[in-house]
């Protein structure tokens, strides 16, 4: 383990380094908190397909459990069970469009992790800063338990627990536990635990901020200690389920798979669960007597737990839907908690959308009417009132309004249309509008089909124990 | 599949190109002949352990189900399911003495496959060719079913099923089935099948040819057919067995693996087995009902059923004991067929010598006293006459005998010597003298003890459906 506690102090350094003006110590976030055999229990894997430009570098890396598809290059970092999802980069001769400029790319896009800490997080899509298109960074960065970094590069920065950084560019920045930000570019910034902010310069601004005791129940995270809260518990009960899909090489797939629909060898399916065709189930998703209708998703760290899905329903990386009917096109965003019960189901009527960072946690059961969109935290229909509008009324605002713990600034009508047309870009991605006749539309359920895996183990033993050989790969 | 096809047709077209002057079309051998899905079905391995120098490289090749540890390079070939085990490669800095020359290495030696196919072939130990020190090379050659490439380099050969080329360098040679050849360099040479042969310059030839219809019995083969026999039903019976093995990533060992002692995953363990301290089970083996005593080995494709090996033996590649209760210190060469029955039991006693490429099929019980040598074809006690010697009398011959179908001519002391010199040799490397009080004495059984795995596997779809992708790995 000699080499890979070196390798530890010395991310923390990097890290520290950037983060000299908060004064920010990373150390106790990632030292002789992984307990040490897990470093070299788990293997990592990297998938290979006909349909994926493929290209992995990793060197003087600890990679325990980690995924990896698409072209990665991985130097000088710990991934702990890390999903790097690199089959949305871009590719040499694409034109990436930025505010209006065409930039044309002198070579494929790589996801290039360097002098980092990565635990459970999901990295995924491409870089969305034109400042470097042909290169999706992570450098000189912690991210702690299932954050999710999508869409941008991130330096010298650290990352709570569940916390998301959605296509935005991070220079040495904290970013709370649970806070979510879209907000394209963030310097020096320090973002509270529990704030969702995302902002479009000149057109919209939206945010909330958790209560603080809400948080705490949800998501609380001590330096030096485990995070702890619902959010933990939840994944930690159910994980033991994972363990037999990764000692497998192969294995059949436990339900039927109906044309075009993709479901992962590293998900998990128990109970009656059923998918229709197109549908995605992305590794380490976790399926309980769950129904997905045709072209629905469901991402890394899902999990949808007695629950139907009616069709083409997102579920982005890391929500949670317990109990739970989604009518069509219902859009739950990343790291969202839904949870009912049997007493008190959740229904969420068609074309709704659930924030990122949402949590609905009943006390009562529910029904969210087709059209509308909520966030916040939600326990009865009385919190409606100030955490759910009509797509509809949302789209009439203009200037501004706040409603309780929300603010929003600017075109409601603008914010609305954006989502709508990310949903759009995601269902096509996803494959959700494949027509198995023509062969058109192909999105990741169709392109991951013949995937394979191939695994990589770290040295078992001696001053290396725990690091992972260099390892170069080439079509 | 195209680019898969178009590799084994450039490789018989390269084997043909050195055996043009015997004639040879390899192509009946390899086209065809494995069905397709076969190439992308099975996973390669490569062992990755803190005591092997580490690399590994492979290009443009096929390696369903091959297994490598040690140096090793592959670049167009096929290998289908062969043991490529350079954990006896010579380092940077060695000097390797080869009569009385002492050479030393300028660089770590590597196994160097390239524009080959092999079959099932175990290749092992390292280059004893003088002039490639550096290299064990293996090119433009051809080898099928259970055969035994070990100590040499090999080109532009074909090597039959459950053929062996012992120490042994080939330019251009076809070796027969079941032939083994221990005679240092061999050019231009065709080995009938059945023909047993080690030559010594200026010391000793001992020479052995089964009969025909013995021969057809236990193996024979026809170009464009799979190979037939007693030993290819043998091994075909027995390979259901083998799939749980490699379907799981890890599992814990099925039996108590004593101090000292290693228990390869991909072994098969069944019935009631035990296995002592310092006892070495390669990666395909077999054991059922087995008991191994102190410091025995079991190694590549060997089979030990309803068998007790007393401590101390050695099993060489690909030999079978079938009803057997073998004294200490026994000898069993390569690719040796040992068939009691509970009826008619086979005993062997201490410090026996089973010569390479021996049958013993019985129709009684039988009894090989301490001390002796066999070769040959041994169904019953009367056929010991002429295949069988006291190591005693055989050290007494001085110019040379003949006895039924074997010729020896030169020294019988040092044929002995030399023989219990490389039992020696083999014990020590695999770490039979292992003292878990001092450290003294590691071996294979030992180094090998902290080994991971990372697996390998081919694109399933497209062009280049059966083909791996370029890999390249250092520590």
């Amino acid at each position: 383990m000699k080499e890979l506690n070196e390798l530890i102090d010395r991310i923390a350094d990097r890290v520290n380094v950037n983060l000299r003006e908060p004064s920010f110590d990373a150390g106790p976030y990632i030292r002789g908190f992984i307990s040490p055999e897990k470093f070299y229990r788990f293997y990592a894997f990297y998938g290979l397909t006909p349909d994926h430009p493929l290209r992995f570098h990793f060197r003087n890396s600890s990679l325990a459990g980690s995924y990896f598809l698409g072209k990665c290059f991985v130097e000088h970092s710990v991934l702990y069970k890390s999903d790097i999802r690199g089959d949305e980069l871009k590719s040499r001769g694409d034109i990436f469009s930025y505010d209006g400029m065409k930039i044309p790319l002198h070579d494929d896009e790589i996801v290039l992790i360097r002098d980092s800490f990565l635990l459970k997080t999901l990295v995924h899509s491409h870089s969305n800063d034109p400042e470097s298109p042909e290169e999706y960074q992570i450098q000189n960065t912690i991210s702690m338990h299932y954050a999710n970094i999508h869409g941008s590069p991130v330096e010298g920065s650290f990352l709570g627990p569940f916390s998301t950084v959605d296509l935005t560019t991070l220079h040495d920045c904290v970013i709370g536990a649970y806070a979510y930000v879209q907000v394209r570019e963030l310097s020096h910034h320090q973002i509270e635990p529990g704030q969702v902010w995302i902002h479009v310069d000149g057109a919209f601004e939206f945010s909330y901020q958790f209560a603080k005791d809400v948080l705490d129940r949800y998501i609380r995270h001590i330096p030096g200690k485990a995070p702890e809260g619902v959010f933990m518990e939840f994944a930690e009960n159910l994980k033991g389920e994972f363990q037999q899909v990764f000692d497998k090489v192969r294995a059949k797939p436990p339900i039927p798979v109906p044309v075009g629909a993709f479901l992962s060898n590293y998900a998990v399916v128990v109970g009656n669960s059923r998918i229709a065709e197109n549908v995605l189930v992305a590794q380490r998703a976790y399926l309980e007597n769950a129904w997905l209708g045709k072209g629905s998703n469901v991402q890394e760290n899902c999990y949808i737990v007695h629950s139907t899905l009616d069709g083409n329903d997102v579920t982005a990386h890391g929500s949670k839907i317990v109990h739970s009917r989604l009518g069509k096109k219902v859009f739950v965003g990343f790291n969202s908690f839904l949870r009912g019960s049997s007493d008190f189901p959740l229904m969420i009527g068609e074309g709704c959308i659930v924030m990122p960072h949402t949590i609905v946690d009943l006390e009562e059961s529910l029904e969210i009417p087709p059209g509308h969109i909520i966030w916040g935290h939600i326990q009865s229909r009385g919190d409606l009132e100030e955490q759910c509008l009509s797509l509809e009324d949302f789209s009439k605002i203009e200037k501004g309004t706040h409603i309780g713990r929300m603010r929003f600034q600017g075109s409601g009508e603008h914010f609305v249309n954006s989502i709508r047309h990310r949903i759009e870009h995601i269902l096509e991605a996803n494959g959700a509008f494949f027509d198995p006749a023509t062969g058109a539309n192909r999105g990741h359920a169709q392109k991951t089909q013949f995937i394979t895996f191939n695994t990589i183990q770290p040295y078992s033993e001696g001053e290396r124990q725990g690091l992972y050989p260099s390892i170069d790969i080439r079509p």
